[in-house]
């Protein structure tokens, strides 16, 4: 980790914890998010740490498992981190799907932060 | 485009814009970055309005044509929008292939600019 940029240590680690979270308890998320914050899950918007976590709560799934193919970061002109996902993950007992997902982070009282969450399945991208 | 919000529509001209740029010349991107912009291309990072020019300009094609399947945008705290496009492209005679993309857009001096984007061709991730 030493010789990786600061915001490539903290985006990989965000992203470490976030998939943790999400795979062990989703419904303990709302830590990571503000109330400023917005997800946009399959094109469906929502806005606010409660809004957010009751959306990914509500997901048809009981058990899910995220593996991460690539991860990019990036820093922002606005002291902000950058995150793009690309990986696969099995909800119960479907096929396995690629997803991507990407994060903006934003440090407030020293915390790291979600603000920006946006995901997609890759159903309809097979070239 | 009037109901959209305005970080929609601003989001959705500007993607159109680069890919309009990009399939016809892409040697023109450069108003579109700034100095302090990143790029991540297939996990190569560049910085700058030049490197970045100079990336995209010597990838090893000739024609390419990109066709959008999903954009999502969303604003962001520090006034900058955030867009992921997900579509597909054709370059020269090889076959249609996945891409995913992201930028994040800052108004700077009454314009719109691309300070963050990432690239990923969706070569790994079919489940």
């Amino acid at each position: 980790m030493g010789d990786k940029p600061i915001w490539e240590q903290i985006g990989s680690s965000f992203v470490q914890h976030y998939y943790h979270i999400f795979d062990t308890d989703r419904t303990q998320l709302g830590s990571l998010y503000i109330d400023a914050s917005c997800l946009t899950w399959e094109g469906q918007q929502c806005q606010g740490k409660t809004a957010i976590v009751e959306k990914l709560s509500s997901l048809p799934f009981q058990k899910i498992q995220h593996s991460i193919t690539s991860q990019d970061h990036q820093p922002t002109p606005d002291s902000c981190i950058l995150s793009m996902v690309v990986g696969q993950l099995k909800a119960d007992e479907d096929p396995i799907i690629g997803f991507h997902q990407i994060f903006i982070l934003k440090n407030i009282s020293d915390a790291w932060v979600c603000t920006n969450d946006m995901f997609r399945l890759a159903l309809h991208n097979y070239g």
